[in-house]
């Protein structure tokens, strides 16, 4: 059977991510190439629910393990409903946030540690991990700059800058551990080179469309 | 600081623990105690919330995994929000189902296994364990006939009766690794009886208010 390819996008808020996928996915359709796209928390009707509790500013007091534990529970969903049918048929899957997302947010930003982070995901994930992580990545002080301009500077704020340091240096570390699944993408330049610098890493994997 | 009592009831669907938790509820009330009633899924406004994912007939397609750490998101928050508070206070508290439901549920009817099940609760219960166990024990039966009695066959059976084979021998093998936290009550008896034998289990918790 023909397995498709699961590509991750990560990094901190305001780094393009959203933008980049839809790029991506519209220039893999054009080549042909049976292409889902798809996001977490949400990709399925049930993750849809989870991330209204999720991002409900009513229920602003979830705590850091009820957060890690409603993340991996979408996750389960989104793994066995939507990700791995897709690739079992052969797709490219798109994805905006995955597991190194919990990894960055929850063990390291909030501090409940990689050990407890991963024991939770692991039934979740049931061993699917990207093929390629890309990580857009810019320094948080233009980050901050790009949700003022977008208007979506109260989203970013509202957690705070050191908890925004604190998920940057989380996705760094799991580069450090897992740096072949990784490419780092300089989100630092206009839309167009970041989407050629996109379409450089994932040439090996994709082949001829890319 | 003077602690409270985390008493948890457990059993299979029609076994009677909401009547015997309010039956209970009502006698420590009228003997001057503080109690807390509260109940899983639920316990919380988020997990009102959940608990509204994980019985909407309209999502019926849940997965075992999904299932299990949506119960353990519900569990952080209602530990950390709602139990632990009360029982800080000095509350006698009583939850309708909790780990052990869990447990039997998802580690040995649903199959996901005791490690599974316990490393995604170990965040969530955070070494939060019962002072006591009420396990209302009946013949399946039996519980089938009190449900037909009640109108709510549909719901118990909707699972199917090898289901309920699985959760009560869960409740068992649970018991058979923690007997001193259990409490056996015959739940095959008229109501009166078992709130008799559940003051009786409890006496020695309790002290002079039971």
């Amino acid at each position: 059977m023909t397995r498709g390819l699961f590509i991750t996008f990560e990094g901190i808020e305001g780094s393009g991510k959203s933008t980049q996928v839809g790029r991506l996915a519209a220039h893999l359709r054009d080549a042909g190439r049976d292409v889902v796209v798809t996001r977490e928390p949400g990709g399925t009707a049930t993750g849809d629910r989870i991330r209204g509790i999720l991002l409900d500013p009513d229920l602003s007091a979830l705590t850091p393990t009820t957060e890690m534990l409603l993340f991996a529970a979408n996750r389960a969903q989104h793994v066995r409903e939507t990700v791995r049918p897709a690739l079992d048929r052969g797709a490219v899957v798109l994805c905006d946030r995955y597991l190194h997302s919990s990894l960055a947010y929850q063990a390291w930003a909030r501090g409940l540690g990689r050990d407890t982070v991963m024991a939770a995901n692991a039934p979740a994930i049931d061993g699917l991990l990207p093929d390629r992580v890309l990580l857009l990545d810019l320094p948080i002080d233009d980050a901050f700059a790009r949700a003022a301009a977008r208007g979506r500077l109260d989203r970013i704020e509202q957690a705070g800058r050191a908890f925004h340091e604190g998920v940057q240096r989380g996705f760094h570390e799991e580069r450090a551990l897992d740096p072949d699944r990784f490419a780092t993408i300089d989100a630092n330049q206009p839309e167009g080179a970041v989407f050629a610098d996109i379409l450089a890493a994932l040439a090996p994997l994709l082949g001829d469309p890319a």
